[in-house]
């Protein structure tokens, strides 16, 4: 078992971001983030199983507090609000290390196909994770894929001008997650 | 510039598809593929820059069909009109070998890490392009975003029915495509 070491995991993540935006991504090694991170080869082999899922790191734990909040969600509550809810409980763990990663983020990936293609599978898997938990709750097929999927396009929009935002008064995620969520609940009432 | 050679393009998609389906992607070579589709290696290349994008080798002729008919629909219709005309435009291409492929398509995907990043990557691909074509038509980004997911997961369902359709009903692709669309406009009323 890894010994835990506190940091290191966010450190990782740091050193990696800040090497693909300055040299690309094809040109960084596993050793030069674990340099940069100030930790050994081995111990960036006990985070990530490879250079690239650690730019996608957060996306299990994700899935799972997005599964979690819809499933604690009120037996009551739409389609919709319970993935309000799952989207609340991820808003919970983006603090400020989160936001200040999203435009180096965006720089990396748009710069490499691979990494397009790994963030292009993350949605999938989170919008998949989503609709697992909408169905066991009882939501129908389609309706709980389309609920899902309005989840992803909110966290994505949300993280995005969270991101942008300026740094003294972006305050938390939540509130960015759950306008955007309702932005599009009104869109999808124009969609004829 | 290449000389038109009927039918190597879509040979070449079926011995891919073949080989991946019998021995793995990762142990299928672009000699293999263009042998057993009687085409040279060369050839091979002048349809395709890798053995990953033959995968995905209707996606540009998909989006450019899917962005022509959302463009050309009549200026009075809605969002989800416009994405249907695009559909259906899509639809007037897909014939035999794609609901053949399907299955098969499938289940390549299903092996490969690779080719799921790939095939995710493709969605986004379409949404952008319906996403864009709907902007231009005036249609405001969130709802424009909208819609196009809405088409994206409307093909895609519609696809997985169409392929496992039994082959002599079947019938064309535009009726499940419009279907599954009409399911999904239903499904958004029921969101919450």
């Amino acid at each position: 078992m890894a010994r835990w070491e506190p940091g290191a995991r966010e450190r990782l993540v740091l050193a990696a971001v800040d090497l693909f935006t300055e040299q690309g991504y094809d040109a960084t090694t596993v050793a030069q983030i674990a340099e940069q991170a100030g930790v050994t080869r081995s111990t960036f082999f006990r985070y990530f199983p490879d250079k690239r899922d650690l730019l996608v790191a957060g996306q299990e734990a994700l899935s799972r507090l997005l599964a979690e909040g819809i499933t604690e969600a009120p037996p009551g509550a739409t389609p919709l609000e319970a993935v309000a809810a799952g989207l609340e409980r991820a808003a919970s763990t983006m603090g400020p290390m989160n936001r200040e990663l999203g435009p180096r983020l965006k720089a990396a990936v748009a710069a490499s196909a691979e990494l397009q293609e790994r963030d292009a599978l993350k949605s999938v898997g989170l919008a998949a994770a989503m609709t697992s938990a909408l169905v066991a709750r009882g939501v129908p097929d389609p309706i709980a894929h389309l609920a899902a999927e309005l989840g992803v396009l909110a966290f994505k929009r949300a993280y995005a001008e969270w991101s942008d935002a300026d740094r003294d008064t972006a305050g938390e995620f939540a509130p960015y997650v759950l306008a955007a969520l309702d932005e599009l609940r009104a869109a999808s009432a124009s969609l004829g």
